[in-house]
């Protein structure tokens, strides 16, 4: 193994669910350690004081603002709102930090895309250029040499690579459903205020911000590189649990390929993909707490229904930021991971 | 109001889930009285003993077994296994009972569909053909008069009448995605053994019997006249909760027609249907316990989404039973039922 | 059965929890007719907008302020906040209404005490006086004959009458210990703030307001007459559900008496206490939605245990008022009632 | 660090929730590996297709049978049931094996306690003789030396540390209540049959085996020395959760000592045991997945409340004999726990 390229980690936006998730896997990191941590809201308060519920930390941090400096060399991560995202990553990557940014600021490249599901001007256009998209199953050469990795967004993490397995198919499907159901951690601060009270969760399920999610756009850009834009539908729906991500993607075909080795070859000798002999199997259950995205897959007459899980909070966010920062860093990309 | 036609109740399999719900719901009926109840597993025990959280009866009957005989001119509901209501019917029909039945035995008319998707011989097809399946939205006429009516199944009742809606639209549909989830009350034992201790279901959430349970076939048959049967496909899945199932009904358009006014009109009058104006109002707490099918309805592009929520007890199961009772006897059909 | 005094009731507070279930309740009433609702939050919302989850209404009301005038003759419940209820109590008695006060104001003959634990002065002493304390079990012809009733509070109600039964034995106590646990909706408004989303009670547990809680100086004024104020120890818990108060009292004797038949003795009759053989058969499921408080005891050594369960919204509020209406307006009490 | 007395590690009784758990932090433990683990019910499985949600183990091993041989030199841990540990405990230490037993089988030194708790005849008391009862905060010396650890019981982990801080006042206290609250695979296989479907834990709470536990005398043997013994009464329930059990301690004085200052000194330093300064923050959420024990404690009176909360499975159980493992080896206590 060679030796690092950097060792200190910076964690903004720390104190929020995804980047609990960060200092939970970092703190069992054999190479990284963090040394810096933000949160507008808890600035001032330690990390020990924060979450009891952690690991005990190598140093007990306490809490800067998200603008305060950052130590030299540290690599990045942001786990920060939109906003912050958009205008600190263009600061930091002045400065030379190497950045992987957890928030959804850098994966549209549409500007009017990124107005209308965002609710915010892209003015930083610029920085996009440099950035690369991280799904190591896609990607894993651009993100081994990449400063600056937009994370994808958990819904994203849980379609676009067993879409991209059917890329040449594209022409062959006339539509393609996604629908995908989250604990509360994954649908996180963005279903519209005042949902979240334990009484409104409690037995209960629904979806939300149908047909105008902001992971949608994402999904189409980057499953099947693009080809199915204009064919997917994405419905996210809310479940009564704390961590987990099922998608169920039923596809309607003109012409249905054979599929299974197709996808047995797509998934072998991936560290983080496991495709399951019955889509049954696939279940929250079985990923929670680990960074895979298991997979199962059956066809019947002209449609195909693949389900697919991730732990949102792993895989879907903070898992993936790893993985990505071994790959950046030269490392074998499952160090840390469970 | 005429004098009701019958005023006894009988049912058989009071004992599970659906006929627990039927005894409560009678228990406020103001011209019905549950007269015999049966259970072979519970038989020789009383109400009383085995149900100490449902209202108090009027009588404290005790649980007779299945084959026992039954009060002459009893009405009689039957919730017990497909193969229990394939013997028992055609008995009660020679009899003279009225029958509403709320197990899959009477809802298929191939023969070969119900042995591929209930594993049994069906040996009463003749019965069948004085049966009426009792969605009283679609066939309020044919079900005051009939004698034999198959109770819909509840992932079915979610969806056939907002699908049947859209009849005259068939042709311009080029799939239609069922994404159904159902708490642990609906899946009932339908789901493969041992699959609902707590831990199973706590904190987890999977698909079941994809693209083979035993409600496809019935919704194909019965949605929009059958004319979808070749481009419905339904996924069920199993919630971390007790009552409820939320469908999301995703339909693919080669050209779309207008649809909010033709919504508008069909639910109009009808007494346990609401429109609501946001499908993400659809939800299962504001259902639950309630004869109440929520509908809401969004399109865009050449996409709709339709999401639909019941109480798979209730709607589902129980409630529309008494529906269908009411209807059966010249009485008000909301009568009893909230 | 006697011409009911009254048959239109006023609900204020009635966009709560506990003014939700009343509604749901008295939905159901055969002689009383809801006819003037308030919230101070809803004011000019109706019924079936705010609660789309309720029976149809007879008539679909529109919410009030707490303060506009009421229909005359209306018997009235408030489900209002302790310093409304103060505040409106002692006016609408002044209008000859006859009352069901929900809140704690009027249940405290201490003025200290109220202070200490309310945290408000306590200005209408004097209407007071004419106050009963509804728990029918005890005081149930002084109900009848009321004006005014102190609807217990929910922890209370579910050990009081148990306790009571106990009553000549107190010298022989030398501790109670009352270990009670409350669904989301019995804590209500009375942990702390930001105590109640999902992610802060799912999969948690917790005590709240150890030796502080407002309930206990009220279980020890009427438990046993008072006789066991020095000695009942009283702590409240948070439990991850909806509904639902279990209590589990825990006594230490000096020398312990017979008890099994003090308890049928006491039992017998009453229409809402069921006396289950095993404390363990002692469990919220089987009270749920009903109007029950359901009681075992088991004792070893020096020592009893008696589980008691009720449903907080119900017997421990709503469900226990309208006992009380029954029994101020010359009812069956049970009218209404599951 | 000294080099380790053993790194193989032997887990019998793999595959229920606290073998489970031993796997899960093991296999993060820096100095052992597991080389050998069993399931009579699993036998001839692997890990990997057993436990998918489980971090990839080092070698993905095959279950044997709880009687096949085991490597030599490995340290031995059983969570087996009690009936298979007093069989092979024996039977190990004859080869000269160190073992650590998750079973209740060593627990209690009266032969009849056992019989009458356990149902069970003890044949091998003489092997008791050797035993260490392992909750290092009370005996960590002897715990370093020991060959046999008897590792305690889920619920007196939470309270007997806590009580043995107040021996030295075991004379002024009348009564001690201990009312703990479990989550389902705390109350694991212990709880009557057919208590654990979802349908019978959601939603529902309950108490069980009152007065007549197994781990009551468990209590009163190694609380304050024994001294407590007929004063302690103990209630285990049930909460709808997975994880977790939280206990309140009620104290009844005669006279009550200065308990703060004790409590501080007595917890300082420990590793694992952090006291809170407000009894109402102990809650599951904090020690969920961690080692900890966490406390709080208020008077008022003469009476105490004492809060405590742990992780079952964790400190409750495959951590603590992770701890004691340590401390066997030589190791820094703290080794491979969070």
């Amino acid at each position: 193994m060679t030796e690092p390229i950097a060792r200190k980690a910076a964690v903004l936006g720390a104190a929020g669910f995804t980047g609990k998730e960060l200092l939970r896997i970092l703190a069992a990191h054999p190479l990284f350690e963090v040394s810096h941590v933000t949160s507008d809201k808890h600035v001032g308060k330690t990390l020990v004081e924060t979450f009891p519920d952690l690991p005990r930390p190598k140093k007990n941090l306490t809490f800067q603002l998200h603008s305060d400096p950052i130590p030299q060399d540290a690599f990045v991560f942001l786990a920060t709102p939109n906003e912050v995202s958009l205008e600190r990553v263009p600061e930091l990557r002045k400065k030379g930090h190497r950045v992987v940014d957890l928030s959804g600021a850098f994966r549209l490249h549409d500007p009017a895309q990124f107005k209308e599901f965002y609710k915010l001007d892209h003015n930083a256009m610029d920085t996009m250029k440099e950035c690369v998209y991280g799904i190591p199953e896609l990607y894993r050469q651009k993100i081994r040499t990449a400063n600056l990795i937009a994370n994808p967004g958990c819904f994203p993490t849980g379609v676009i690579f067993p879409l991209s397995i059917l890329q040449e198919f594209a022409e062959d499907m006339v539509g393609v459903s996604i629908d995908a159901k989250s604990g509360v951690s994954g649908a996180g601060g963005r279903v519209e205020d005042g949902g979240f009270s334990y009484s409104s969760v409690y037995e209960n399920f629904r979806a939300y911000k149908i047909l105008g999610h902001q992971h949608w756009p994402e999904i189409k850009e980057y499953s099947a590189a693009g080809k199915l834009a204009d064919k997917i539908v994405f419905t996210p729906h809310l479940l009564p649990l704390f961590r987990g991500i099922l998608s169920t993607i039923t596809i309607f075909w003109k012409k249905m390929p054979e599929l299974a080795e197709k996808f047995a070859h797509a998934c072998e000798g991936e560290p983080f993909v496991r495709l399951l002999s019955a889509p049954e199997d696939v279940q929250l259950a079985r990923i929670q707490h680990t960074n895979y995205i298991d997979v199962g897959i059956r066809s019947r007459g002209n449609v195909t229904v693949i389900v697919t899980a991730i732990d949102n909070l792993v895989k879907g966010a903070a898992g993936q930021a790893i993985q990505n920062l071994n790959l950046m860093a030269g490392l074998d990309e499952t160090l840390g991971l469970v």
